[in-house]
């Protein structure tokens, strides 16, 4: 069995905006902490919803109507399909739920596509 | 598409300990609020590991061998088929994310079996 998940340590562990990281695992889903700061890129998922939970900071997740804004102890599901962006003006801790072989750009691609590391 | 969720807002709805409450869904996944205080009885979930976030008080995971106990924002994953039992010294807010079709009490079944309220 692993060990219990102190989300602030996680946090404080990864190196920079964007790059994400897997703290555990539930069945085929991974479990991401991933710091944001700026804009990302647009893109989609179109086989998987995604979960945001807001930790600390401020996110705004850009759909093409509306923008929705996360403060800590927030939380929202984006849908499978739906283009978004997620941005922030300070540096903000995210969490992010999603089936294991979700890649952080979707279908968009391109140089922000990395791999999460494991803390 | 849902709104996002504010948990402190969704946790003032709950009307009692051990009654869940779904705030979303991701997938085929639910997405649950639930005070926890008291003992919870012991059980397990063959088909699914469970994943409990805590958002205020002290949660013990009681497992056969050992306890696990999450303070805020921590979290743990409890793996399909090891039996365990929730505890709080006193009333504790988590967040609980799991399949669908998944029973509070998992095997044990008994009269703490109850469905989950939509808020």
């Amino acid at each position: 069995m692993r060990d219990k998940v102190n989300l602030a340590e996680k946090f404080a562990q990864l190196p920079e905006a964007y790059q994400p990281a897997i703290v555990g695992y539930m069945n085929d889903y991974k479990l991401i902490v991933v710091k944001i700061q700026d804009e990302f890129v647009w893109h989609k998922h179109d086989e998987t919803d995604e979960l945001f939970l807001v930790v600390k900071g401020r996110l705004t997740i850009q759909f093409r109507d509306r923008d929705v804004v996360l403060e800590p102890g927030e939380l929202f599901v984006v849908p499978r399909g739906v283009e978004h962006c997620p941005k922030a003006d300070e540096e903000t801790h995210v969490v992010l739920i999603e089936p294991r072989e979700t890649v952080n750009t979707g279908d968009a691609g391109g140089d922000r596509t990395v791999q999460p590391i494991e803390i």
